[in-house]
């Protein structure tokens, strides 16, 4: 039988390669430290399930395949509190940033075409991207640096003739970088002399530590028909599960192919975008608690992890993630032996092994992704299993 | 900028593209009949609300990309009372039928492979299709034949080297066409001897009024490469914003590049997962009354419709749409004229216009489909206001 090439190219996710080894020492009866998946344990806002709860139709219909109006309004509130005004019509919603993600690329790009990402990059961006046919050209950014790739130069010189889009995300996953609304606003720049679509994953938003300002592109005037914002209820309310996501645009070209796929699916699901409502009411003292809570989380995390010899790590600035370089030959091996061939008085870790974060081959061999996505003690006592697993390791 | 050519190619969806008309015309008072769309009004059973009810967890967390065990296996009980033994990695739980075909589509399909689809077919397919960069090679049928494509002869002339997999529904959207096990046997011998995946869209499996036994193409054994079935909730237990659908295949290959896909996109919704395993508890009864009421609906629609002069349609045996050729020009014209310039005592209907249905130019343009998911009475109406309307329209 013969399968498509495109997705022969595709991989399945670092995140999730290891589910089955994980599955088996949990059968062990091994305590693994989950910090290879951003899925928060902050509680979910009770008026969601407050929301779900009070559902009374007595049929469950398609919705809208752009979305429930009630949402679109939702999001459309939030956004004029950072200053946007939106119309519904630049809002369609997705099941999930992800599929608001495929909706874009794939009305977007041809074979052979190219989208500029910086790299590490969340590597489900490379499925995406790969299922459409064309090909990432990663800007290569490094630790040293903060993972800084808001340079002009740089940027300019991965455009050519094939490049349609650049791809950003900010606060970054997995970088945890963040830009400065100059360094933003020269990204948009760049997109639009070039007469790229600059497409901005901004699903972590609010989680952002040194007291910036909330940052969206779209504050930013006369980039309508370039600027594409992905957003996401999933980590900003801990609702990852809802699957309840957002292409925003003002390009009406853009969001009329984007609406063929969401007629295609015919809809995303009723009950989470109903719910999802109710999220986008909460005041701004709930970002502020959550952010505080992820703020110490990493600080605890980091100083726990830059005590260990021969980590390299630069300080996240936001998003709920640390990239590290750890003194081990090849991360992916390390997992598997984390897993099979460890514990730590009957516990151990996952991570998401680095080189999926990057398309630049053999680059990423030595690193990690760790999300502090758990308490700060439980993250305390993952990085003592992860310092005394590097020594064993390396001692084998 | 430049656009994606596969998704130029696409369309609005024909269910969908008189949205905005229709919104007119209701903001005027009138009262549209909705034979448009495959929603039925058939009450979503409470179970599923009362599952969604007493959801308890504190978080909303990502369910396993391939899906909660539990939905899994409450669709392996349903298969074990057809007869068909399923393994939980046979199962692929998707974000509705859609997901599970445009996951199946994508990693089988490359540019410029053909997929042999009995035309008339659901339109979607061919955004589906185009998306992946191949194209439709339709097998016409027609409605004095009631709509048969499983002839050997007709099958294999659509056979040729870049031919990849055939497509059926069964039964039927939009035809109501049922096959028979001899002949449903036949395609799957085909597909066998020509090493072609053949995927069978059975989401209306139970919606059969002639007295079969349920059939599935599973229930056939020596298949297991080819062979790949689309289920979904929606339909079945009327429960179409639930998007809860399936991938079932025992091909590993197939399903670990369906994975893929899968991971990519995280997971499909928690929610709606969890209280789908309460829709497949319900027992043979359920079907019983709903089987009964819809065959009711089709005889009252048939005999109306086929009583306006001009009007040929075959009966539809599955299913819940007729397919229809009517006296009139233009069926896409009609419509716009039925929404915008014509009402009966404040009232008209919308259907589904026939050329999308079509991959070969020039068909279907004075055909309908049209879904009998409204109670008798009202389709009763709907088809007066329709002879009325064919009269006008024809007069003006």
């Amino acid at each position: 039988m013969k399968y498509s090439s495109k997705m022969e190219r595709c991989s399945l996710s670092p995140m999730r390669k290891f589910n089955k080894d994980a599955a088996r020492a949990e059968e062990r009866g091994v305590k693994i430290y989950h910090l290879n998946i951003g899925q928060p344990d902050i509680l979910t806002p009770p008026a969601f399930f407050d929301a779900v709860r009070h559902f009374s139709e007595p049929v469950l219909s398609y919705a809208p395949s752009n979305g429930l109006n009630a949402l679109l309004d939702a999001v459309r509130r939030y956004y004029a509190r950072l200053g946007v005004t939106l119309a519904r019509d630049d809002i369609l919603a997705a099941t999930g940033g992800s599929e608001a993600l495929m909706m874009v690329l794939s009305s977007i790009l041809d074979d052979g075409d190219e989208i500029v990402i910086p790299e590490p990059f969340y590597p489900n961006y490379y499925t995406f991207t790969t299922l459409t046919g064309a090909k990432i050209r990663p800007l290569t950014t490094c630790p040293e640096e903060g993972y800084r790739y808001a340079v002009r130069e740089r940027v300019e010189a991965c455009i050519n003739e094939r490049t349609r889009a650049i791809l950003i995300t900010n606060p970054g996953n997995p970088t945890g970088a963040v830009i400065t609304p100059e360094e933003l606003h020269m990204m948009l720049d760049i997109a639009r002399e070039h007469e790229l679509f600059i497409i901005c994953d901004e699903v972590y938003r609010e989680f952002v530590y040194g007291g910036e300002p909330l940052l969206s592109a779209l504050q930013f005037d006369g980039y309508e028909e370039n600027l594409v914002v992905i957003d996401s209820v999933s980590k900003r309310f801990s609702a990852c599960g809802a699957r309840v996501g957002m292409v925003i645009s003002k390009n009406p070209t853009l969001m009329g192919h984007a609406l063929k796929w969401c007629q295609g699916r015919l809809s995303s699901p009723t009950l989470e975008q109903l719910a999802s409502v109710a999220l986008y009411e909460l005041d701004e003292s709930y970002f502020d608690a959550v952010r505080t809570e992820y703020k110490h989380r990493r600080d605890v995390m980091l100083a726990k992890l830059r005590a260990i010899p021969g980590v390299v790590c630069a300080e996240p600035r936001g998003a709920f993630y640390v990239m590290a370089a750890l003194p081990v030959d090849d991360t992916e091996k390390f997992q598997r032996w984390l897993l099979n061939d460890f514990e730590d008085q009957g516990e151990t870790l996952m991570y998401a092994f680095g080189a999926p974060f990057y398309a630049t081959p053999g680059k990423g061999v030595n690193e990690v992704r760790m999300a502090y996505v758990l308490e700060a003690k439980e993250l305390e006592r993952a990085m003592d299993i992860l310092a005394k697993a590097i020594e064993q390791y390396n001692a084998r």
